[in-house]
């Protein structure tokens, strides 16, 4: 885990690491959020629907961004106040996701940062563009 | 799990649920997104840095989200394309979160709601605000 403190952090700095998707990891968020949507559960149902299999939940794909915050940029000191995020193209299980944040802005004032999100496929399509406002505890 | 078509949901209309977040909940979370941050995996950790105890991850408080869009508005046709989201106060294992989420806007060309987000604690008190922009499938 890494432990920047906001002095230590400059615009353009980059972390990044990858997370592959599992039919597991999908059951594992229906039963944490209730969300039972059979896009998520049923291969037959999704690919009746014009999907390749059992859709991963955009929000799972999305709490990849905590570990990105919470382990990596800025690690320990972490505090998230505020995130927007885009859904470009459908998960599935067994993609793997790479995670990239880009440190965009700082405010000295609050000790904030913005990270520019972004995650793509293995085939290198963009399957969500997030920005994260990160308070960074002195 | 509902199932309202684009025509049948009308500006103003509410959907609601709630959930109980526990410890058991954060230690998922964590194994699903690989977020190890000490604040919400260490009660002493958490205490010595100001907080009640373990905090929840932002992102799991978020995720209820899904469940809303996914099972409630409009239930099995949600598509989320893009969501924002303000963490307003910590959210604790323990705490019951009352989701609700109102429609405030239709765009008859995409067939797109914008659902409003709010999330309380058991004492009324604005934890999360959000906002989902959703494709309803036809």
């Amino acid at each position: 885990m890494n432990d920047y403190t906001f002095d230590e952090i400059s615009i353009g700095q980059k972390e990044s690491f990858e997370s592959t998707v599992t039919e597991e990891m999908l059951d594992a968020f229906r039963k944490l959020t209730g969300d039972v949507n059979p896009l998520h559960a049923s291969e037959a149902y999704a690919k009746e629907h014009g999907y390749d299999g059992r859709v991963a939940y955009g929000m799972l794909t999305a709490s990849f961004m905590s570990a990105l915050a919470g382990v990596y940029m800025p690690g320990e000191r972490s505090l998230i106040k505020e995130t927007s995020i885009k859904f470009v193209k459908p998960v599935y299980p067994g993609d793997t996701v790479f995670v990239e944040g880009e440190v965009v802005d700082k405010n000295d004032t609050f000790n904030m940062i913005v990270l520019k999100v972004t995650m793509k496929n293995q085939r290198g399509e963009k399957v969500l563009r997030g920005k994260m406002d990160i308070m960074v505890r002195g």
